[in-house]
């Protein structure tokens, strides 16, 4: 009997440790590697064993790292998890920022709407319209690949793929303004799935604010039915793609309401300033092996008060960004097209993240404190829709594969940071003076020299080096570093 | 003999559980709807259920939600908990802001002190005086309803209710300096209950400091004994008003201390500026059914650096304040007179908060990432002395009942903000252009002009609407719907 | 049998139990008392039994607070652990703040390296060279005692002592870039235990970077076997402190790529401008007892993006740098020579945290919300080397003790910040008006004025005041207070 009641509690308590378990469980399932279905082709692994390293990268996003936030046959919004879910060390700093991207098929809209958040997108591909709404306009903007725009937090905008043929891509960086890290989305007018934020309000309410009968409401709260598609993305016809197209070309007030106009003369909600394309800004690196263009919040005022700036490369096959690290800045990276291999040095230690399951989410781990000497081998293959982060300081390269490889980022905290490069004609270790740098490479100011200057690029630069083919222009250098007792 | 130590440790794991369980039940406790007690008066509701779901709103602050921070006959000092206790989530964006209230009764004083934050207040009801002292001068202000007075941290003040029959009532926002969302306050004079922060220096420090034998300084950190009255607030003669009042025009340094004065005249201290009258600002809206003012960030010096704005609203009974949404800034508004109804479109879904008892107070929850689609009802009917707040992006409307109401709001991030009315004259989606109102209302342009352009007024409208009388300007509006097969 | 089973099952549930207590031992000992081991001389003590409150005080690192970073026989860097280990609510203001400690021995060298953090260092004792090395030079500048010097967030940067025979000792404050409170040292060249950033790339990017064979990256990642010294920080011959101290005087851009020198002529990295002496500005406070210097961010730029004072006391001994609170800056304060008694007032109490082992580190606890009126008495004895805090808004005094006292501080938010005295010549509260000292002090304003005027010394005074030995100024001092029925 008084065996029974002991099995009973002892029910109770392994209940208990068995749920305290399964925390264990999710909390680890959180932390596992974003890839582990082998997408890792057999042309990318190059090095000694840089492919298990990979399935630990914390700052490599796969395809399916992605939550859908909308999706339908005429395209989607997809989103990041929030960057601490990830680490709640290492993405500490940008814990605030979101990333999304957005697909629409041809000739389609999406529905007005605005965010408790601001954001900056930027088209990686197609043309379209963005229509802002505010309490005096409707201003519609034409935007092609490389437009970057400012879309402010509660303004309600929407989205129209204007082509016939091409997807229409948005790579987008969202700051929530509630909620650090985290946002909705408002609709005005319901559609199917998403109701409209006038469900929120009694017919009280909205009678009184509409100034109109109680059975007429319907059609603001309900919406149409099968009138239209169901989805906030939905199929238009190419005469009221002609219409929209017509619209966009207005950036004064709509006409609509001409008697208001005249009250409002004096507000200014420019804002959003206009969008920009940042491939008509000369490339701040370039050559023969790649192209890079950068906008930054000093010069453009629509990324300022966010502190971002956006970076845009184009790489030729076989090409490598040579080694190199952002002071201040955190790179969100998309690729938009081709496959590459980026490599990256990091003194970080995160595995604790795993030993310590019993932290919530958003919960801060240990960090090693402790300085272990130790430089980790951070290194992925990164292919179209996939994205990477590259945190401040951190030394990172990357090595274009298979074709020509095209990226975007979104660099966060930018305003005072620089970009250092570590090999190339202008790396910054080639001006270490001849004491510090025998002293820290043991080396002697010649054998630095040819070190640090043997590159002939600046920037970007080949694969396979000169080295490798019969040297013309310097044959006697291995000999010098033999000379050196190299 | 097994058997009993057995039970002896399962009593100590039980014990173990059941304190678990507590943290459980506080936690629970902590998130229980804050108005139970059946406030909701019969004339309250008016629509299909909402009563119930008011008892869930977390966007509202009961009366019984404040803490005294200082309570006595003649006056108290309240404050709300901080946000974040409420939802870790929902208000982790003002998370380090905090809300009080104070009353002091006709001929009162509060003693002089100084908080480790800075706060801005705005008087509701009464007339007074505050006081600064800082190292140079003892500089007063009168102080009357409407009038706004930022306070540094650790400036040393004390206030007055110079006047003889009316209470003097301030709301306060604080943002403090040391620890987020937390702040003390520091008395130098003993007074009862509170300590002199002499009382933190050994005898040696005070001696040495004040150039004083020992036994002299009782009174420094012990105070009066039985002098004055126990509390911070204490009643004071007429006499001591009229000293008080009378040094209250003196913006210039005391002349107590001539001799220093000209050590310091290069010392520039007027970083809390003068304080203004919000009330005396034209109002921003106004019509017969209401009237709001505004004092904003970017036009008040002295509200800068907080970012907070200050609201002052004034409904006629049966009132609506137009469906509206704030871009950047959260408010949080305090019912000075009356009561209302306010209603809120939120597609934030917190229940979960409930579902994850084990976490800590200011420990982050899962937040629903998913695009449910679902708008929430926030409802409540507010009364004088209650707080709710209306975070940004979020559409909400304020109905007036019983009488005339009264509320004031500190804006918090609010220098980019601005405000979109959804009805009204002005309202932003009257400016939707054709064919994207078609897109998404599935509505005729001609239709979408009725619904969006039937209100007559702006910002304020009356709850009984036109159209419920024998309509003589509109009379064909409904049958416009009708013929539109809606 | 069944009994078999249930005591299995019971050892792994005290497994568990166990484990939660080890979690709260760690939690535990985490907060016990930074100084135990009676380093509290007999001269210090002189109050009622404020020694034993000092072994609570959680504002007080002793040396063995902090933790290697690293160390040799020819120098250390040594980092307080991040302030919120310590108390995750007292110190969460200052979260992302660390403290550091560097020390070289004469005519060694600190290799080239840099933080993922901006910083601010001021050399507390001895002399030598700190050079910055950018893409387009290598600056080097000669850095003495009192000197400040702002390293921005990855700028490669290494130190000499360049002295023949006395420490060059630094003291720093960083501001982590990534990780808030966290940060990580990058080395360009491997140096015994600590690896290259280059070992973070594979042979195919490292070869192709710097166009050279594979055969001779191992000088790069690898560095020099047993040529040099071992730590990072390591011994040089006279003649390379010579040519060391040679180059810093260069302050334009190394003459060793002339070529590329046009190329970014535009280019401005000066961000990190020159050092200051603050020794060599006016004292801001100063009589024979003591002198305090300070060197305000609004005055210096290089302080101003990271919004940190730096300030100098040095007192003689037994003298008293008088009661005083900054109104916003949080100073963490290194003591450099000699031992001090510091007294603070705090009305916070955080005995709560030992309460709540549960909680992981990070996470935040109760605070106690309740104005408890009474204040906690801050105390200890610090001495050099170790570190105090001096919170805003909180009152403070510092009794030197034994010797010259040599102290110095970092102001954390310190931009607004001002500072106020609450005894000597300068008081506040010698300006409080006659009716509100006699409402709070309950004295007459003949008795306040002696109170807080009888101190004939501004912001340093002596400890054997003057009222103790005979009085030839104010023999009828204390028969006022007599006659006023103190």
């Amino acid at each position: 009997m008084a065996i029974n009641k002991l099995t009973i509690t002892l029910f109770l308590l392994i209940s208990f440790a068995v749920f305290h378990c399964l925390a264990f469980r999710v909390e680890v399932q959180e932390f596992e590697p974003p890839r582990q279905e082998g997408q890792e082709g057999p042309g990318g692994g190059s090095g000694e064993g840089w492919d298990e390293e990979a399935t630990k990268n914390p700052y490599h996003f796969g395809q399916w790292s992605f939550k859908n936030f909308f999706q339908s046959k005429d395209g989607f919004v997809k989103m990041l998890p929030k960057f601490t879910k990830r680490s709640s060390t290492l993405f500490r700093g940008i814990e605030n920022y979101r990333f999304l991207f957005q697909e629409m098929e041809p000739n389609t809209f999406l529905v007005p709407h605005h965010l408790d958040a601001d954001y900056v997108f930027l088209v990686v591909q197609g043309k379209g319209v963005i229509g802002f709404v505010t309490d005096t306009a409707n201003e519609s903007f034409q935007i092609t690949k490389g437009d970057v725009v400012r879309v402010p937090s509660s303004v309600t905008h929407f989205f129209a793929n204007t082509n016939g043929t091409v997807p229409l891509r948005l790579a987008k960086i969202a700051v929530p303004a509630n909620v650090p890290g985290h946002f909705q989305v408002f609709f005005p007018a319901h559609s199917g799935f998403h109701q409209s934020y006038f469900t929120g309000f009694s017919k009280d309410v909205l009678t009184a604010s509409f100034n109109i009968p109680e059975e007429l409401l319907g059609r603001l709260i309900r919406g149409p039915q099968q009138q239209v598609g169901q989805g906030i993305i939905r199929r238009v016809s190419p005469e009221q793609i002609k219409e929209l197209t017509e619209h966009e070309h207005a950036t004064s007030p709509s006409n609509k309401h001409k008697d208001k106009k005249d009250k409002h003369k004096d507000k200014d909600r420019s804002t959003f300033g206009s969008p920009f394309n940042l491939l008509a800004q000369d490339a701040i690196y370039s050559n023969k092996f790649g192209r890079y263009h950068e906008a930054h919040p000093k010069r453009f005022s629509q990324l300022q008060d966010l502190d971002i700036a956006v970076g845009w490369v184009n790489m030729t096959q076989g090409s490598l960004f040579l080694p190199q690290y952002n002071s201040e800045t955190t790179f969100v990276t998309f690729v938009e097209n081709g496959c590459a291999r980026y490599e990256m040095a990091s003194p970080y230690t995160f595995q604790a993240e795993q030993q310590q399951p019993w932290f919530g989410p958003g919960q801060e781990e240990e960090v090693e404190e402790e300085m272990s000497g130790q430089v980790h081998k951070i290194v992925s293959r990164v292919c179209k829709g996939e994205v990477f982060i590259l945190p401040a300081g951190h030394p990172f390269a990357i090595l274009s594969q298979d074709e020509n490889f095209v990226a975007v980022g979104f660099g966060i905290h930018a305003s005072n940071s620089t970009r250092t490069f570590l090999a190339g004609q202008d790396n910054m270790l080639s001006n270490i003076n001849t004491v510090a740098t025998r002293l820290s490479f043991g080396l002697g100011s010649k054998l630095a020299e040819k070190l640090f200057t043997s590159q002939n690029y600046s920037h970007f630069a080949p694969t396979t080096p000169s080295h490798q083919f019969p040297e013309k222009p310097k044959p006697s250098f291995q000999s010098i570093f033999n000379l050196a007792g190299f």
